[in-house]
């Protein structure tokens, strides 16, 4: 898989104070001393209920690969204080994650809030290290991957979906990132061909503006000539022929020739030519109901006559209901009044600076694409995973807080997730790893978050863990993790 | 250049209907006609008077090596729909930005809303094919790059501003971007060692609070004597010389010492046998006022007494302004008390989610380190760099939208900057790149942009272009673009 063979993150891709702390922890040899750090958020973002943990795959790939070249070492020296030891080096050079042990939720699991998602245990100098790199990874994954789910819920799960965003993400591999986890988050395609090739998510895209205004006149069509898609016939006239429906439909329309802008029409028809079988313009260059329906329908018309099918419309501006429902109309007319059923089933592509909000707003449309407020998470552009120490050779430790939200829940822990009869997930429990887990069938008292210490019993039907060891070893665990 | 080596964004990364449009002109042989595209935003970000144009560079490295490789060619046939003339597939194969002229403001220009920051002219399929790239790599770049101007201005210019938002943008190429454009708009420091290391960036950083929470006593500390500077005497213990200094700083300061976290202790020595010279721990793991600045004068106190010189602290929640000022008074009744000049000189470092606005409140800090607001541009996460067609075979393109604001400006354009006698820039002139450019000493006839069409008549007393010549025949022109 191409995307395994990049070496995607360099060890240095880190904060400096990592390095400096490492090397406080060599120089007291405390390096190799045993630590377990809690990944976790504090809040789910959006003001939502849930969140998707993501990046899990990208983290198993950074642990296997991570190693420090001659350069990053010498790169080091050049930058930490003069009076490190240069034995230190020597030690950074000899690293790698074979002692480190992962345990982490599955990529995608639906989370909440304040519950240990990764496990990262190891040798103190090492786990630290990794921090801020494990960070980043999971951070804008997850937070782009919970985004889009809540699109897919406000899109409901017939729509189709489709990441658009790549052009207004935090550069190249921002956008990347963005195509693959809303991919996992519930959309169906992407624009970006990149995102494709590396992870084999569906692409889609057919025209911009600029291709439609690149268009003046009809002589500019070339060829001019197309032929039926049985080929039993020579090639006709293209040209003429559209011209004719097209009179046929501003007379069925009421609509005025004189408005109709011919190198829309010539857009049009040099696109269908090139792909009769895969005809979808935009048609708000100029004015949909004055130009763009005019001219796509003449054009499907043409196509429907030759035997191909057009595909739909898109529409990037302007109140998307409204003209959604307008196209319909104009859809469904063609077909009741020239009696061409391919009509009925033309769809209706939308993509006006789309938000989750606004989403509802564009029922009419059967694909939604969505770009900004999708890849930069508008709402709110972080998330804010921490990495805290929860145990050193042992024994339990915490960060104390005058904040007392955040303040760090101390030792190791495990996380169950309970099942009730009906097989549905209820509720995830937090414990420390030495008590014994929660049994099917058995009452479980338990302190629910933010209930004040108020004791709950339950009873789960069937009791899952809800992290598995996916690294330890220097090698990948549980090989299915990697697909994604 | 490590960062020039690596192919960074491949010619993949853009929208499919970038192709598709692209077929579309070369089945119609239309591909080569001379094509011109104006980039230019409409509004500036953060409800600003200016920005920051960024990501030229990066661009320019993506036009040099903007070719396909055999695999890119054939992931493409299998995306594209299955009726594209296989002889477009070769027409790609041998596709380069040979004869793509581009003209752009430097890197870091401040720029205005509206005006076209890059002409993107040669053969009308290929400079299509750009769009996307194009755009990805100049939009969060000169968000970013905008907002840590914004910052520095707020900061005023004495003060030192660090990046350190690594771990909460979009991944590691996210975070890579931002360290390098925040340097760009006014940035001194980053924590992020890999962009050290690619753009020679000052690179800083010293402890987390998982460093001095790993810590629980001072049996620890190791090794647990010290030398002085100047290597005269034999090392000294350590451990009894810090709590003699403790002992005398609680008293100086009437604090309790059953209240002060020996771990902390133990942590601050630790880092401080390790980087004598480099003291500057985070201050706030438990409490400030009852533990941490008193651990901090103890061990700064014994830097002193051996000749080195302690740096200063971090402080990372809390009220920033109220802790920071407290501070100044502990260090200074310090230097009075124990005639410890030094501590005139510490510095503090404070971090703690710090915005825009909240940075006014962290004046008595010397250096300000911002993470998540910085990055992720919070008050408005994207900008809208368009890029339109303005030309096509030397005939005017023009897109005219039903939403006045969402139309082009049709025609080649130049951009001046005009010169008042004091040396100050007091205007940019968009006109025809056929109009003859305005003269010093002229009068010059223009129309301010939301003006209503009323002109002003203004005199230059020098005239700049605005953007230059940067990339043609395949070549990087202007090798000074490059250096940043």
């Amino acid at each position: 898989q191409p995307w395994e063979n990049m070496a995607r993150v360099p060890p240095l891709l880190t904060d400096l104070y990592q390095f400096t702390m490492a090397y406080a922890y060599w120089r007291a040899g405390r390096h190799d001393e045993h630590a377990v750090f809690d990944l976790f958020f504090r809040d789910n973002p959006f003001g939502g209920g849930f969140s998707l943990f993501a990046g899990v795959h990208d983290c198993l790939l950074f642990l296997r690969s991570f190693r420090f070249a001659d350069e990053d070492v010498e790169f080091l020296r050049s930058v930490m204080p003069p009076d490190t030891d240069p034995a230190f080096f020597q030690f950074l050079r000899c690293l790698d994650c074979s002692g480190v042990t992962l345990h982490s939720v599955p990529e995608g699991t639906v989370v909440f809030a304040r519950v240990p998602l990764m496990e990262v245990a190891g040798p103190l100098a090492v786990v630290q290290l990794l921090e801020t790199s494990l960070l980043c990874l999971v951070n804008y994954a997850s937070l782009v991957c919970t985004n889009a789910a809540r699109f897919r819920l406000a899109a409901g799960p017939k729509r189709k979906l489709l990441e658009m965003g790549l052009r207004r993400a935090q550069g190249p591999d921002g956008g990347l990132t963005a195509s693959r986890y809303t991919h996992i988050g519930g959309f169906d395609l992407t624009s970006n061909v990149q995102a494709g090739f590396l992870f084999g998510i569906p692409v889609a895209g057919t025209m911009a503006h600029s291709y439609v205004t690149s268009f003046t006149s009809l002589e500019e069509v070339w060829p001019q000539t197309l032929s039926a898609v049985n080929g039993e016939h020579n090639p006709v006239d293209i040209i003429s022929l559209t011209k004719g429906w097209l009179s046929r439909v501003c007379d069925l329309l009421g609509a005025e020739p004189g408005k109709i802008h011919e190198g829309e029409l010539a857009a049009f028809l040099s696109y269908a030519i090139a792909y009769p079988q895969n005809f979808l313009p935009v048609i708000d260059s100029y004015s949909v109901g004055c130009s763009g329906i005019l001219n796509f329908c003449a054009v499907a018309l043409v196509l429907c006559e030759l035997g191909y099918r057009p595909v739909g419309v898109r529409l990037d501006s302007g109140d998307l209901c409204k003209q959604s429902l307008d196209v319909h109309r104009v859809f469904r007319l063609c077909s009741e009044q020239f009696s061409i059923p391919a009509f009925d089933s033309l769809i209706i592509v939308g993509t006006n600076n789309i938000s989750e909000e606004s989403l509802a707003e564009t029922f009419p449309c059967h694909v939604v694409g969505v770009g900004t407020h999708l890849v930069t998470c508008t709402k709110q552009p972080s998330l804010g995973c921490v990495y805290k120490l929860v145990e050193v050779r042992g024994r339990p430790r915490m960060k104390v807080s005058e904040d007392p939200e955040k303040s760090t829940v101390p030792g190791r822990k495990a996380v169950y997730r309970l099942i009730d009869p009906e097989g549905h997930p209820f509720l995830d429990v937090v414990c420390l790893a030495v008590e014994s887990p929660p049994e099917a069938g058995l009452p479980l008292s338990c302190y629910p978050l933010g209930c004040n210490h108020t004791a709950l019993s339950v009873t789960p039907a069937r009791v899952t863990c809800l992290r598995q060891e996916v690294f330890s070893k220097g090698q990948v665990r549980m090989g299915r993790s990697l697909k994604h």
